[in-house]
């Protein structure tokens, strides 16, 4: 079966590389380094949607999308979280925050805070961050 | 060990029940049923602070708390998180949403959506949440 990225997170997010459960993005909101963890899997909503050994699966995965974001940018805190609202696809945001961030101590979305990366950023950014994760 | 609950969550909401790893609250935000789970244990910031064999059953508490929300209150959605930029001390958020709450579909924090339960309603509500938690 075809995996179908929802059209929103494929538009507000560039392709890193695939894990064995999940497609990893990054969001283009440069204001902050924020990985999105997308199940292959169609028509899931909830992580808890998932089988329980695939729930296992993405938690390794968050770990390791985690590790690579402390890693890189030694942030503060972590956000770990699935929302969906809007988008009901599952997706996992790993968002590495700052004290010095636009929208700290408050959560990210909903902030107002979007600025843009430059393509060879871009580019820089996600080589970086695939070179970690496929490590 | 005597685990420390932070003040501050213990202030915005009030105990359920404690699980094998964690204490499971209820936000005192009557605007949406919110579980709080807290890992019993002290100095722990991030879900990958825990041993890689805790964050198993953190998983695992996470997925009863859902279950629980979603079997009595039928949200749409729901949102589970770890943010902790205010409060450091790892807590995970398990808040079960609706098209129909005052926040929708942005995320409940910084949303100044703040209500309140009157004391019959929060026994009954906490009562009935702790009797499927440890059902």
């Amino acid at each position: 079966m075809t995996f179908i990225l929802d059209p929103r997170l494929e538009n507000d997010s560039v392709f890193i590389c695939d894990l064995p459960l999940s497609q990893v993005r990054l969001s283009k909101n440069s204001a902050f380094p924020w990985l999105l963890l997308i199940p292959r899997q169609n028509d899931i909503v909830e992580i808890f949607d998932l089988s329980v050994a695939d729930q296992g699966v993405l938690l390794n995965e968050m770990r390791v999308a985690a590790a690579v974001l402390k890693k890189l940018f030694t942030p503060k805190k972590l956000n770990v979280a699935n929302l969906g609202n809007v988008v009901p696809q599952l997706h996992v945001h790993v968002i590495a925050r700052f004290e010095e961030d636009k929208a700290w101590p408050g959560p990210v979305w909903n902030s107002g805070v979007k600025e843009y990366y430059a393509d060879d950023e871009l580019n820089e950014i996600t080589a970086k961050i695939k070179k970690e994760l496929t490590a």
